[in-house]
């Protein structure tokens, strides 16, 4: 099936607001065997939204189009659709009591410019939308489907799963299935080598992706049922845990630090972390997820070098080694694990600024991870600005703290 | 003039990833007069993108397209737009010395099908590229540009600034600036009406913007040059700042964080954080700017109640009052002001997860800010997630600091 996208709305060609919701659903549709080959952004003009939507009615066999659905005037989507059409607008009763019926819930006035959001066309049925008050549209006729989606992210989605995805499922020849290994410790290539026996084949077919979390391989496979597709992956994905073995940390949408939390829960231990350079970024990151209390203590973020010490860092080893070095990453690990009566330290000490300090660049990164007995080390220097040198050491001290948990004793 | 701009690459029809390059391309277009029309994404399919590029030609004045000028075989907008002028491809000299220079100087083995990027034809002058291997396109003819970028963001927004942004200057018949005062403590419906006497005027014009970080108040002028259009700005800017007074934090494209650094810098005084529910999310914040050790002495993330006590919350506080109460986000404030040796401290409890404790419900959220001598705090329960929960309390938190800095005694 041929589709196409439309984003609708003045703000997005202000490049006020980033078109997130195209991206969304163009990353949904390959799983029920839709083609996606156009999208478009066009603005609250009549003249250039009628030639945009004339033209994907005209090319396409399913367009979804997101945004102009509002009371104002400004918002003509649906009068748009109807001229293209050659249909009438009428005010449904339906929705109109379901419309009234909300604002009078909220104890807000009606007024009348709101019926606007009742409007159905003959083809049209509306598609609930229990976050906001503007209904969608399924719109079918000659074999060809276009459906209106609300612009609110928070609506659109949730109206693509609920309504939209089952329809869709409904109506698909064939669906498509993904699973994503993460892994981290190897390169793209090495991923790449390792699991070339299983490349040759087409259905399913495996990508492999390097982010920053490590590197991903996603094994897809197409076929009439999602159960027939799950089949196909099943034995790929089997062989493929195998070949990658403890390199995997997570699956599909886990992050790095679920994945800690995860193993730290199953094993009954807890963490604590002392950071200066990422500022608190760490124990951010390790408490992203509901239930992170039962593992994660807390956090020393120990910007100046005199709460280093106030906090339990050997102020000789400071003196000795210099704050930026292997030695006061460790004695951070050691301190945050004691101090707040952790299993596991963590101590990342390091430059965030763009200036050389000690002699050693921006981007210089000393992290270490002990268990009061067992202790490993990381170090790198890489500078693309502040923000960036924060993430990326974030990411390195949780890949630390994960090998750390796997066993592994090299320093990386 | 009539702008499209044409975003190329399978890899964004995927929804792989979400197409950054048209939002920041059509922010940047307002300041030099240019209209923005249409906004497409179109894969690296040849007949579509044939399709696309001759309809932007034929009604736009000036494209950007950006993507597809990489030395694969999928790389085709070159060899498009070249069909579509009707104009023979040639490889340029300079253009193919400089690409053997870049990769011999890497030490990497240059191969034939690199010379694609050396390709021009008569109309297009190359864009200097020195982030990446491929060249942009300057392409002029019959009155109209085309321009063609490539696909990375970090070579596009580069390109972009030091290329592309001084030839639109030159050309442009007028220029828009604009001035953003942000402010925090007023209603947008309390900011509209107080600046209701300056919003007559369309030149300058002003928007009212609720955003995450406060409300926002937009100057925006347009004339023929950047003086003359800053000197429009000027009064309404001086007016505007005289009514909103010290609810201004900070302009354009300052953060609330770094507002508050500037203040604590330019005082001479110090803070230290003590946090649990938002978990090294607040220290985070106020680490965001280079220098900030200056004014940024630590933090602690004592997200156990074991981790309160030990570091420094008295423990009959927690017993009396429960560790969700303002009572120990003063204590927090209090602890981490003396545990750090700083001149303000700011306390956070509350809780991120999603279900309900002692009472009290997700999103809750108990901030306080000390000196020692004065103490503020701020209370709110709102939940849309784990996420959002955190974000919104570090603004809340942030928030109420500043109003402690600007001398704010109420509960907010």
């Amino acid at each position: 099936m041929r589709a196409e996208i439309l984003s609708i709305g003045t703000e997005i060609l202000f490049g006020e607001i980033v078109d997130t919701n195209a991206a969304f659903i163009a990353s949904r549709l390959p799983g029920f065997g839709v083609d996606l080959l156009y999208v478009s952004q066009v603005g609250d003009n009549a003249a250039r939204l009628a030639e945009v939507i004339e033209r994907a009615w005209g090319r396409s066999e399913i367009v979804f189009a997101t945004g102009g659905l509002g009371p104002t005037e400004d918002d003509i989507t649906r009068e748009t659709v109807a001229a293209t059409l050659g249909e009438a607008l009428y005010v449904d009763a339906a929705q109109e009591a379901h419309l009234r019926e909300w604002f009078a819930g909220r104890g807000r006035p009606f007024v009348e410019r709101n019926l606007k959001q009742a409007q159905l066309i003959p083809s049209a049925r509306a598609i609930p939308n229990p976050r906001g008050t503007a209904p969608g549209w399924w719109v079918e006729r000659d074999g060809k489907v276009f459906v209106l989606m609300p612009g609110p992210p928070a609506e659109m989605t949730y109206m693509w799963e609920h309504e939209i995805e089952p329809e869709l499922e409904r109506r698909a020849d064939s669906v498509l299935v993904a699973r994503t290994l993460k892994t981290l410790g190897l390169g793209e290539g090495l991923v790449d080598e390792m699991l070339s026996p299983l490349l040759a084949g087409t259905n399913p077919s495996i990508g492999i992706y390097a982010r920053r979390d490590g590197v991903h391989a996603r094994i897809a496979a197409k076929a009439r049922t999602r159960e027939e597709a799950w089949r196909l992956v099943a034995p790929v994905e089997v062989e493929a845990r195998r070949i990658l073995g403890d390199a995997i940390w997570g699956i599909d949408d886990d992050t790095l630090a679920g994945g800690i939390g995860r193993t730290l829960a199953a094993r009954g231990l807890t963490v604590a972390v002392m950071e200066s350079a990422t500022g608190g970024a760490i124990a951010d990151a390790l408490t992203s997820d509901d239930g992170s209390s039962t593992y994660f203590l807390g956090g020393l973020v120990t910007y100046a070098t005199a709460a280093k010490i106030a906090l339990g860092v050997p102020a000789d080893i400071v003196a000795t080694h210099g704050v930026y070095s292997r030695e006061v990453a460790e004695a951070m690990a050691h301190a945050a694990r004691q101090r707040l009566g952790a299993d596991l330290g963590v101590g990342l000490t390091g430059i965030a600024g763009s200036a050389d300090l000690e002699g050693q660049p921006p981007g210089t990164m000393h992290i270490a991870v002990t268990d009061g007995a067992r202790t490993t080390y990381h170090h790198s220097a890489f500078y693309q600005g502040r923000d960036a040198a924060k993430r990326r050491a974030v990411t390195e001290a949780l890949s630390l703290l994960r090998g750390f948990l796997m066993g592994e004793d090299e320093t990386q």
